[in-house]
């Protein structure tokens, strides 16, 4: 069961740039940054607020770390923008097969690591009226932040 | 200051079927609907969890009233996707004065009437790294449902 918007990907060309316009702008801090070699994207997760299921929503900012990646290509085509929403599950596999069972492709065979060593698929767009969707699991807490 | 993701704003085509989408793949019911004859959408809010600032994240689907409207010619151009994302805020008009001070075009004089009795204004996308965003003061209670 999908029980939060767990994050707002947007795509920019500079992510320094795009970074400090959320702070004078809004005064969102970077919570995460990381770069995410198999998807491309060199990435700051700003935490705006937390949720009544015991995680947060974030906005994803994503820089493209070579043309050829999916953020690279779709950059390139639209300009910077919202790249896609992202839906907080406690249950990514179960999720993403019954979300494939109605029909709707699921871009993955399975789940692959996401930010913060979450576990991520993606649906396509054309399946999603016009909107590319992720399913998240948060990784759990590490035993330094746990017990 | 923005405390939460307020909505995400998804164009669509026909408001019923991508309502019958979200709620056949995702199990998301319709919180609330009403036409905005001002802003020349229909709409429909799919209420995603609580957070922690008292409020709530929602999907926000729209479908245009006429081909002339904002979202009208945005769907024209671009097709079915995201249209624009939303932050809450206690203080609309305070935060849409803080940030014209930092050089973003803020689109209204003053904020116009959103979903559910809302005040929203916009920023101007080409300010904000692509993104049309929304700020929105919520309703107060009304006196059924406050005190």
């Amino acid at each position: 069961m999908l029980t939060r918007i767990d994050h707002i990907g947007i795509a920019c060309f500079d992510l320094d740039r795009t970074v400090e316009f959320y702070r004078a702008t809004y005064g969102f801090e970077v919570f995460h940054s990381e770069v995410n070699e198999e998807q491309g994207v060199r990435e700051a997760m700003l935490r705006i607020n937390g949720t009544d299921d015991g995680g947060a929503s974030y906005l994803q900012l994503l820089e493209p770390t070579r043309e050829d990646s999916a953020v690279g290509k779709w950059l390139a085509k639209n300009g910077e923008g919202v790249h896609h929403i992202a839906f907080g599950t406690a249950d990514v596999d179960g999720d993403a097969a019954a979300i494939r069972d109605q029909g709707v492709r699921v871009l993955y065979d399975e789940p692959r690591t996401g930010s913060m060593g979450s576990r991520i698929t993606f649906l396509h767009p054309k399946d999603c009226h016009g909107v590319l969707t992720e399913l998240v699991t948060s990784a759990p807490p590490t035993a330094s932040h746990g017990d």
